[in-house]
């Protein structure tokens, strides 16, 4: 496809249009009489480069020159809005192209999102723009609060910042609501994607992340229509330190199938987002509230160096919120150090709690060296982050100054320990936004909403903590992109191997297999005394998957007698089933000892996604509890690890309440057989079950597996 | 206690008096300079009753007359708001007693929260308190937004409502942030009731559930003091359908230790709060945010009649939060009827989907009609509730006109339609002040938040069910009020039952237990031949309660040779590891059949919340997956029932994968039976363990029990 190449991050010249698209020196605006008003917010929000307009018919709208056509233009735009109906936009695509613009937002809509006559059109659009950048169609364009171009149809509501995040999202509604919401968050870019015909999330995300004045970006997706360049960028992102929050719709079943109507997005399963923005530390978000206070956390206050967390409140009602809440983002509270309880014993009174959450009673309010104290007390222990919370009254009521007195005390003491702080009120609109500025200006996020702010440092302690991971495991310049599989390979059918074959193949990669041989069925019963007992025997045939509906199957057989008999029932339980199915092998197996644990491990493969391994407790139960987890391949030993550990189950594994513990090393060498196996068949392989792995004390085996190659 | 006599709702006097103090037709205020603001800002609230100061000092206090004392007041007052110092307190409040006051609040700080000292002095105010009604010490007060009475010591937020919620706290400085918070929530009242002396959070509730005015209340607590009172009012509430929104802090085990320490609240683990809340259909919000759109939506748009919501939003992406936020909150959408389909073909684009929630595309964008279609549409169907999601964009876009249109049609179509109805902005800042006046007088809820408009919702849905679940099994009138055992009773030690005589005395009240005799050692094994193989046998002594650890039990043993040698074995055992332990009695049971589930039924003491019944799924996975239920004594078999269904393991009793179904009502019976024999032993009872109760086809079985009594 056309912006497959044109997206490469190895094409230069594509790359350096974007780059004038986003950062212009000059901005021409394309259309109706709307392009006056746009060209004029542009300039209102402080745009000094040159702005041009274009229209065929008039010689000026609202007192601005136009130029009648893209060729009179002084010079090539960096950055254009075109604004014209979608029958007229390829035309101008493509004037513009030739001209050399550096890139074009296309705002009008009617292209793919309609139907097969718009998809049309937005391929002309495409193949119009060439290496040209575009954003859109169908999209509201991008805000840049750096330079303050506004390649945007309406009003908005941003302000100019020096540096700030870059949020990208899918959705212009959302786009605008963010540009109006009145929450301090410094835009350094604000762009809504459309229909992504060319320039995509994962290409703006690749973009701003060589942007130092970009501190956080904020996604909002319905799907991925690259996951491997989404991957590849947010690995990027992740090495250099710049933090993603992504908003995910689509969560739910109903969620899903809106997201596939509204932008025929790729779904895959929201367990595979979760999979690959664990893998990524990209940090999720579930709602446009929580992107929004966790960007602005992560952008002017940075990242916890730990997930400890010294909190002050002005009531012991909020202490005890802020105590309940952070529980559920597995936020630490260190206790008050001993100096620390000193010094809080001399400011205040008596019966005052000391304690982490602090409440710090009215005692020191209005005492600026006092409310220093108080601060000081808990941030000199260096916890991975700070918090106040602190509610300002209507201004009539006089108190704001001892409002400014606290939370000036608080970020100079977080300024003095080098601790990233937030101030964080209990009520989103008890956040004045002159005292937003000023604590922003000061180096504290000025967060709204207790709920949000508290899960917005869980967010940011998280992102801390993966990402030191990472670097310690040396993962950042290693971690491969995902491959994806061609999506040609036939998902419907396939071919299965039967499970001696399965478990003959997966063996070769390390798996571990009982003890077992194949014969007639005439043969078993010899064959299960040279094993030695107890066995149990299975029919074996590729035309036979579900062994156990079939009664092909019988276990804990102690005597030649016993399989002898075993044989017998299985063939007419099977001629019954599967009157078709001739018995001719049988597989006799050497029982395993009643395991510590059983577990399933499985591979599934997603067209956008390519191969995701699903670990997870077995048996019946498990479906009830859901405990499983998922890892996109290829895969690391220690996400294995870590992974297992993470189950709900999981304390089984490691010797639960005197039980003995299970020989971890030996699953996850199991699992990295089939991960291996997985990934060296990634072309063909269709699906993988091993259902049960058995784990013991000493080793783990593989007593049933199940391959489907495509056909 | 005293106060536990003035706060009964029998007592005349006391309750006439509560009554003034939150109608007063004549308020006091008493204490130096400030109180005549705050006679002030009872007037700028638009107080038409009678206003007094009361200062021994001042002949007037900026231009407003003082009486130099309580019995030169021209009559006694209904509602004092006394000012001055702790120590003075006491005097004052045996003045307004002895004058015939209704009712005051006592502001000051310094009694029992500061240690033993303030406790004596608190005492000595309830006394002097008698049967007037006092609230506080230590509180902020009470705000009446219906007659604009303020007995507040500092300036308010709130306006005046003909009806709306009351709110009562345990936190002053959440009052104060709740009266500046800046959401449309009609306060009707709003109380902050400090320590709580004699007016207490139950008194409240059961004062507002008379008052028609009031449509919601909601509570903020750290810790009840009276469940027995509580659990009396709300149950009244939930008679009169008043819905109760309780906001607890507590829930972590921080927070839990702080509250404890900051209000000395009696604690009662939190599942003994959510248990309570689930059984009085108390919905609990999570966050003060919560709390107040909550309280807005019960208060404004009423209660849905089914949990089916229909939703509107201008975008896809809006549509796609919505669907995944409802479906962790149970909210189903009902698809578009043929007719509504119909209808939405008509004015949407042909590429619109027409699916609900619903985008309704910027088609029928400001015009009233069209909007007005689209919602009846999806209304006409009478869903449960009716959201549209709009966020106001600032006032100089121009665009607001637009966004009402929408606005005035949706709230049309729920008129018309007789559906309760919530316009949620994603982003709380982006619903106006006069827009959501507006849509509050058309009877419609503006949320703020999309998160908390959606959770307001499913809270409300779930109220809405669980009352008329109540209402049809006729429990509202029937449901008795927790009986709260006298605490004196041995909670550290007490008396244990054998296993043997805890089975005897629980099978007299219909539990099932296994066949058995009880016999000497010597008499096992002949025992055993006559109750019939296979048998268990356990060493029986109440001085040895952990017999699996003491080698004391042997299962499935298949005749008496097995028998004699296994009391030989245990017999040593024990000798080893309870020396002092003599084996003189056998019990011979026989072995149940592999059970399709284990459960635990175990009975806990708290000594605020009584006897709570704890259900489970039982075995070593439970503690991993917490997979229980707490029930409080007494209960019901529609409860009992539903917390066993409700369980994670749940799904096994009914037939999971074409498993075998539990006998449902056996089950049911056992757990009524061990409840009624915990009633029964209300006084004495201290603990009760049934583990594990063994689940069959046909039948219910325990196989071990223990039960502790006070000694």
């Amino acid at each position: 496809m056309a912006h497959t190449r044109a997206t490469e991050r190895g094409d230069t010249a594509f790359a350096a249009n974007l780059h004038r698209l986003l950062n212009p020196s000059s901005i021409a605006f394309i259309g109706g009489r709307s392009i006056a008003a746009a060209l004029q917010r542009s300039r209102a929000f402080g745009y000094q480069g040159d702005v041009w307009l274009v229209n065929p018919t008039h010689a000026e709208i609202d007192g601005e020159r136009c130029y009648a056509r893209v060729e009179d233009l002084p010079r090539a735009p960096d950055a254009t809005f075109i604004a014209v109906p979608s029958a007229a936009a390829v035309g101008v695509v493509r004037e513009l192209a030739a001209r050399g613009a550096g890139g074009a937002v296309v705002y009008a809509s009617g292209f793919s999102e309609t139907g097969a006559e718009g998809a049309a059109l937005q391929a002309s659009l495409l193949e119009a723009a060439g290496d040209m950048a575009m954003l859109g169609p169908n999209c509201y364009g991008l805000l840049n609060g750096l330079d303050g171009s506004a390649l945007w149809p309406v009003a908005h509501g941003a302000t100019r910042v020096e540096r700030g995040v870059a949020v990208i999202t899918q959705s212009g509604n959302l786009a605008y609501n963010l540009s109006m919401s009145a929450r301090g968050l410094p835009f350094a870019y604000l762009a809504s994607v459309g229909n992504q015909a060319q320039v995509d999330v994962a290409r703006l995300v690749d973009a701003f992340v060589d942007d130092e004045r970009v501190r956080a970006i904020g996604v909002h997706l319905e799907g991925l229509k690259n996951v491997s360049a989404f991957s590849e960028a947010a690995t990027r992102a992740l090495a250099r330190g710049v933090p993603i929050v992504a908003l995910k719709s689509g969560v739910s079943e109903l969620g899903a199938q809106l997201a596939l109507s509204h932008t025929s997005s790729l779904a895959g399963s929201d367990s595979l987002y979760d999979a690959l923005f664990k893998r990524l530390g990209v940090i999720r978000a579930r709602d446009p509230v929580e992107l929004v206070e966790t960007l602005k956390l992560l952008s002017i206050a940075g990242i916890p160096k730990s997930s400890t967390l010294a909190a002050l409140a002005t009531s012991g009602g909020d202490a005890g919120l802020v105590a309940d809440l952070a529980e559920a983002q597995g936020i630490a509270f260190p206790a008050v150090s001993a100096q620390g309880r000193a010094t809080l014993e001399t400011v205040l009174p008596p019966y005052a709690n000391i304690a982490n959450p602090l409440d710090f009673t009215t005692t020191p309010w209005g005492r600026p060296d006092a409310m220093r104290a108080c601060c000081d007390a808990l941030l000199g222990e260096r916890p991975g982050a700070a918090a106040m919370i602190l509610d300002y009254p209507k201004a009539d009521t006089g108190e704001r100054p001892q409002c400014d007195i606290a939370a000036d005390a608080f970020a100079a003491s977080a300024r003095a320990n080098d601790v990233p702080a937030a101030l964080i009120s209990v009520f989103p609109e008890l956040t004045p936004p002159e005292h937003a500025l000023r604590m922003a200006a000061a180096g504290v996020a000025p967060l709204q909403g207790l709920r949000e702010g508290i899960a917005a440092i869980g967010a940011a302690m998280w992102y801390g903590k993966t990402r030191a991971a990472r670097l310690a495991e040396d993962r950042l310049s290693t971690l491969p992109v995902l491959r994806v599989p061609d999506a040609s390979a036939n998902e419907a059918g396939g071919r299965l191997l039967d499970e001696r074959e399965s478990k003959r193949r997966l063996a070769e990669y390390g798996l571990d297999v009982p003890a077992a041989v194949c014969v007639r069925p005439d043969e078993a019963p010899a064959a299960a005394a040279k094993l030695g007992f107890p066995v149990c025997v299975k029919v074996v045939s590729e035309y036979l998957p579900h062994k156990t509906e079939a009664g092909a199957v019988a276990l804990r057989l102690e005597s030649p007698e016993a399989v002898a008999s075993a044989v017998v029932r299985m063939t007419e339980s099977v001629a019954r089933y599967a009157p078709d199915v001739a018995v001719e092998r049988i597989l006799v197996e050497r029982m395993a000892s009643p395991p510590l644990m059983e577990l399933i491990v499985g591979i599934k493969r997603d067209a956008g996604f390519g191969l995701a391994l699903v670990l997870g407790s077995g048996g019946v139960l498990v479906e009830l509890i859901r405990d499983t987890a998922t890892l996109l391949l290829p895969t690391s030993e220690q996400d294995v690890r870590a992974a297992l550990l993470g189950l709900k189950l999981g304390p089984l594994l490691t010797g639960y309440r005197g039980g003995a513990a299970a020989d971890l090393d030996a699953i996850v060498r199991n699992v990295m057989a089939i991960a291996r196996f997985a990934e060296e068949h990634a072309e063909t392989l269709l699906e993988l079950d091993v259902n049960p792995l058995l784990v013991a004390k000493d080793g783990a085996v593989a007593v049933d597996a199940l391959v489907r190659f495509a056909s």
